[in-house]
């Protein structure tokens, strides 16, 4: 078996590894990053059309505050444009049918409207006192930690209307169910991303601006000026630590390196084989942050059919498996592309679905709201997250009730030579590629001081 | 690379493997047991004092209705015995200072104790509406397991004094705190065990009796039996299924086999590699079944001095590191030996320390219950349960809210050629070595059928 010797060793050639390793060359150090994948990008990737259309099968949205991201995609000469349909008319539908409405939330119950709006308040001012740092020594961390978001829902929000409202958030933010968080996860989550409101928010929200080419195009680029340092199809196994070393390994492959960078969510990065063993706090942690559900799917047609009735292809419904829909045309205008997720509790069910039966049931519903063109489309991509290896799950690691109070300490604590990336780890939009980033950033300066 | 082929590969020589293994051979197949430890019984484990005194520093409870373990140790002539103290006194030490008290229950606050029996009574009672077989199927799971234990206790409980005990028993039957599990957990786990009241008992309840020269004999007896069948110092890495066998290997070993049967514990077993990958659903369920986490202390005198006073050796108090204690003396009657317990909270707390700071804290507690000849022991000796890297955790998993209704459906599932055992998949005493014994029996009835 060869073995390779350089200064750092990263696992994982996502937005994370990538930037990690970008910022290590450019301090002059060599490096390796390892992939397990057949290619980089992590939970960002593009699907190509056999028009080489790209899709985004992944993360796809910058927002603003995502500073590091936005920074990146312009020093790679990747362009930015705006979500589409700020000003149509986007659709909600629900028991009494298809209605439609403008701005950020539909405003046609006015009562549920100002529950919502006001639950979102005082989840933000509770937001506050949770310290992006360190949200275990929150004031109230304890009492937070201890409860589920549905046990917040419950004890304050009073309408059936408002309290669906406020899961569907929870779903298309975390891609869980409320009673899969804590309220302590979702008020440090929301706080890390400027506030519950911007997250849902398409215009000046979290889902404001897309990449021209795709989001995957500015992984890709980071990674050809990185060239032969990144290692594709090369799952690493084991991290074994001595006295002067860190060597890492996987099937035929060894890299020996001063300092390794691990950025796989705690989950993923729990698998691999560590001598010495990992410490139990660190070890539980891996145990107590599951990956969200999701399926994206999207449906091309032609052209964006609905842009000439004044939709906006924008869905809000209570009802799956498309309760939150986009309209993802490319940047040129054509083919047409409705994205639609399948979230938390529907990813369970339609997931057990046959892929038949799961687009029968995506394009009922999305005739329902676009009527019968909808139901005839010339592509229709899905991708499942939770059912690929190497990422088991999107957006994110959710954390249940118990986790940040019992070993969220554990969460960037370097164990040896080994040091903690990933969008998990970022303490500014946590969860995000802007996340992801940032704590390739953060990684690459703490691995400098340590070398 | 050598590749030996059986009709079964079993991981992991626990008593599930064990009982798994033994059930095969005599029903005619062809087995190997890969063992990651270099030694058999899991989560059962014996430390031999220098005068060859056996001390369990794992599991090592039966108590009524945990059949399948007691005809177990009675087939491989391991005799039982009863837990030291039933006619003596036992400690209560709260912030009063030192009480002693008979039975089953602290007596000398009868408001507590009505408030706490009272608790316990309406548990059990919910916990009658649980399938054993399928707890997310309960009339009422999607309410039980969208809130933690705590939310439960903070509602349902009103005194501090009453809060604290019942805390108490969940730290000492799950090794976590209350918000650690849901409540449909905590409901499902007390039936599967005949109810929190037999959890928590001594006489008549599932600390009754012990095993003479320690639980792990039991399974060196049943491991004797099977002879080379069982393979030390094995660690299984990677399970490949294809369309006529499974192979199970590790660093340099292999076996093929016509099913494998997987006895780790949920999260550990997500820590293999399995190709083809595992479905989405039985991924999530090993991403959100965290273990418990407990240290084990066992502290050594020359003889037990207490029993001179009338006292059994028992504590029960608010305050840790000793929050439980039980004479653990073996059944010659020296040495004598305490035994207690750091779990949940106390466990983070005291893990962190140092083992003399630790051992200092623990001592310290044990003077305030039983005199100055407690601080001056002959041995003192410790088992972190988290930091071992084969179990991660004790005395098993304890589901945080959500994962029941999510993915408990995968908790028994055949994948392929894959079976699943281990105490984490029994319904009847579930998280006991009874549990671990009965789906060894449940598994092997299963691959008979399959093969």
């Amino acid at each position: 078996m060869a073995q390779e010797a350089v200064d750092v060793a990263i696992v994982g050639a996502g937005f994370a590894g990538l930037t990690a390793a970008r910022e290590l060359v450019n301090a002059g150090r060599s490096v390796i990053v390892l992939e397990a994948r057949e290619r980089v990008g992590g939970r960002v990737e593009n699907y190509y059309l056999d028009d080489g259309t790209a899709l985004d099968v992944g993360g796809q949205w910058t927002g603003p505050g995502q500073d590091r991201i936005i920074a990146l995609g312009k020093e790679t000469g990747v362009e930015s444009f705006p979500t589409y349909g700020a000003d149509a008319a986007h659709i909600e539908y629900g028991p009494g049918g298809r209605v439609t409405y403008k701005g950020a939330i539909p405003d046609n119950d006015p009562q549920t409207l100002g529950e919502v709006v006001q639950a979102i308040m005082a989840l933000d001012q509770m937001s506050a006192e949770v310290p992006l740092e360190a949200p275990w020594t929150a004031p109230r961390a304890r009492e937070w930690d201890a409860m589920t978001f549905q046990t917040w829902l419950d004890a304050n929000v009073k309408s059936d209307a408002a309290k669906a409202r406020l899961t569907l958030a929870i779903e298309a933010v975390y891609a869980v169910e409320p009673q899969d968080l804590s309220l302590l996860h979702m008020l440090f989550y929301a706080r890390s991303g400027n506030g519950l409101m911007t997250l849902v928010s398409t215009e000046g929200g979290a889902q404001q601006d897309r990449f021209d080419g795709g989001a995957q195009l500015v992984a890709i680029r980071v990674a050809e000026e990185l060239g032969e340092r990144v290692h594709l199809s090369s799952p690493v196994r084991r991290i074994v630590q001595d006295a002067g070393s860190v060597s890492v390994g996987g099937d035929g492959f060894s890299v020996r390196a001063q300092r390794a960078i691990m950025t796989a969510p705690p989950a993923l990065a729990g698998r691999i084989a560590y001598e010495p063993a990992m410490p139990a706090l660190r070890d539980q942690l891996t145990q107590r942050a599951p990956m969200g559900c999701v399926i994206k799917v999207q449906v091309v047609y032609e052209t964006p059919f609905w842009r000439e009735e004044g939709l906006s292809g924008r869905v809000v419904s209570d009802e799956g498996p498309v309760k939150i829909a986009y309209d993802n045309t490319p940047r040129g205008g054509t083919p047409g592309v409705l994205l639609t997720f399948v979230e938390g509790g529907d990813w369970r069910r339609y997931a057990a679905c046959s892929p038949k039966e799961r687009r029968k049931a995506v394009l009922a519903r999305l005739e329902l709201c676009f009527g019968a063109k909808a139901s005839s489309p010339i592509a229709y991509i899905e991708r499942d997250w939770p059912a690929e290896e190497w990422s088991r799950g999107c957006y994110g690691a959710v954390f249940p009730a118990g986790t940040w109070v019992a070993c969220g300490s554990a969460i960037r604590e370097p164990v040896g030579r080994i040091h903690w990336a990933g969008t998990e780890t970022a303490t500014v939009n946590c969860g995000y590629i802007d996340g992801a980033v940032r704590s390739g950033e953060r990684v690459a300066a703490e691995v400098l001081e340590a070398l």
